[in-house]
């Protein structure tokens, strides 16, 4: 599965940016239900070991929202940003949004007769993913802008969700959303307890993420950051509809992600949680501002219950947020050690 | 004061998008305190007189939270957009934008020799609102790129507090926030009692707006979508910052106003309050879609205590938006007879 294109840096920008989809919406979808989380220490990430990793997050929570603390940070300003893939779901064997993309072309593959023979689409449809990588940046936005433009928000939202219902991880059988983090639905739940505002700042299209982040996460639409194509608003048979177009509109990964959170959020965050070198510079945008500051990495090292990887793999690769940490002290989470259980259909070790 | 550039629709778009800039922290300011409100219709809007456009908003409001009404829309749906200049404060003789820009080239002259003599800035600097208008839409981005870019993004937020601290209107001698219309203040702290989440779409520069929507409206800096310019992340002296480089990157006007809802906000609204053919498609986008949903036109009538224009002048020409309000059902206001009073510092009639 791992090639020197889909590993490259770039390629992912390209691969998640024009995978956009803006659906307007937010629909029920099978998922693991959001708990609901106490705003007290003892109760709290039930999910989690103790340990270091826990600890400082309990710490960083009690030190902002004690008044008097000289480290309060009043309700307004607690905003806290999450990445997505590999931070709140499973991103191997390939993100998500790409599994999306190879059986969308699979489906529309009878409509377009013009695809037989010609690549990327042959690759994508014959699942020849070394042929798919030899096709360059150009053939992944090919197939992106194929199975995300042309339609409406509305439509769109229709597609993603539809799929959802029947799509299935490879490895563990499962609905994409099933394969959450159950330790860090608490974490979001927890801070919203707190008085956190909780962002999704994902790589990931924008589109492809609001039809189920709500269900799945507890994060509603207008708080969801993503990459995008542009949309075009049009009157069709006297009724307005906004139109998907084959153009990239934001890439939001790497330095985009706090050109991102400032401009569709606003504020500077006081946490923020990753897992790969996508996510450095909004750890960096985060924490280096003085004040109390929480700057997490999910580091994953659990082969058994999940995968194990970090500096050389295709998604979610990290290596230069894994040395940053160390500088930075940022909490970097050992998955096998600090998690008692990954997914919420796990039994708690 | 009033000129052919000014008036174009072209150069509206092109004055505010240029004139972007996107801080990060709202910062108190003069301004009119929100009030509080109650979430009963007898208390609601107490600076709206008894008629046909206060009781439309009673009556869209009760049936769309009524438990069990044909027309109930859950809170997390209820999303209401307000257009700002003309909508919820002045935008006469000039977008208080404008007004910013031209202080900002008197106030950075004394470092830019060059500008002597060059237009667009001797123009500007003149207060010579013909030639100004002369120089085009080349011109007027010309000035909004030199005074909106080529610093950090908390470097402009201070810019512009410091300003509006001030600034003052040239009719009213009062601070730019303390001209919010008193009856839409009321309007909005009403719907957010009554479950919604009010949002700001402005064609205006989001980084304009969001160092005093806060405290003016009431509306935090998340929930702002307006026209920006692009920012790019870059560490100095070991520190990250955001730098704002003299590039457009979303103009939140016309057809890009139901754009910008789905990309910032990511729901479409029950409700869109405007004033001018700029919010025309927010209005179609928003209630042409079925179920209870309000559309509402601020009719500037009042010449003697706000300003009376609407189909020919150069700022929030109301022309075929007030044709498509008639065909539409959107409510009318007429400030003049529907308002008791138009600014909080008015005694009530």
């Amino acid at each position: 599965m791992k090639s020197t294109l889909l590993s490259s840096r770039v390629s992912r920008r390209i691969l998640l940016s024009t995978l956009a989809v803006l659906p307007v919406l937010s629909v029920p979808l099978l998922t693991v239900p959001v708990q609901a989380q106490s705003a007290t220490p003892a109760a709290a990430l039930p999910s989690w070991n103790d340990g270091a990793a826990k600890q400082s997050i309990l710490n960083f929570v009690a030190a902002v929202t004690r008044e008097g603390s000289p480290n309060f940070v009043s309700p307004s300003e607690r905003i806290a940003t999450f990445d997505n893939d590999g931070t709140l779901w499973v991103e191997h064997p390939m993100y998500t949004q790409l599994a999306f993309v190879l059986d969308r072309v699979k489906a529309m593959a009878p409509l377009h007769p013009e695809w037989n023979g010609n690549q990327p689409f042959k690759a994508a449809l014959e699942g020849d993913m070394t042929t798919l990588a030899e096709s360059g940046e150009h053939g992944l936005l090919e197939l992106g802008m194929a199975t995300h433009a042309g339609m409406t928000t509305e439509e769109f939202q229709k597609i993603v969700t539809d799929w959802l219902a029947t799509a299935r991880h490879p490895r563990f059988k499962r609905p994409y959303p099933d394969l959450a983090y159950q330790p860090m639905i608490e974490l979001l739940a927890y801070l919203r307890a707190n008085g956190f505002k909780t962002f999704i700042v994902s790589g990931g299209g924008v589109e492809f993420m609001r039809p189920w982040t709500e269900q799945t996460y507890g994060v509603p639409p207008e708080q969801i950051v993503g990459s995008s194509i542009k949309t075009k608003f049009q009157m069709r048979d006297g009724r307005p509809e906004l139109f998907r177009l084959p153009e990239v509109n934001f890439v939001d990964d790497g330095g985009g992600k706090p050109v991102g959170i400032n401009e569709y959020v606003g504020r500077r965050p006081i946490a923020a949680f990753g897992n790969s070198d996508g996510d450095l510079e909004m750890l960096q945008w985060t924490t280096m501002a003085g004040g109390a500051r929480l700057g997490l990495i999910v580091h994953h090292t659990d082969a058994e219950r999940e995968y194990a990887y970090d500096r050389d793999t295709p998604f979610g690769r990290l290596d230069k947020a894994l040395d940053a940490a160390a500088l930075n002290k940022w909490v970097v989470v050992d998955m096998k050690n600090d998690w008692k259980r990954i997914f919420a259909f796990e039994g708690v070790r």
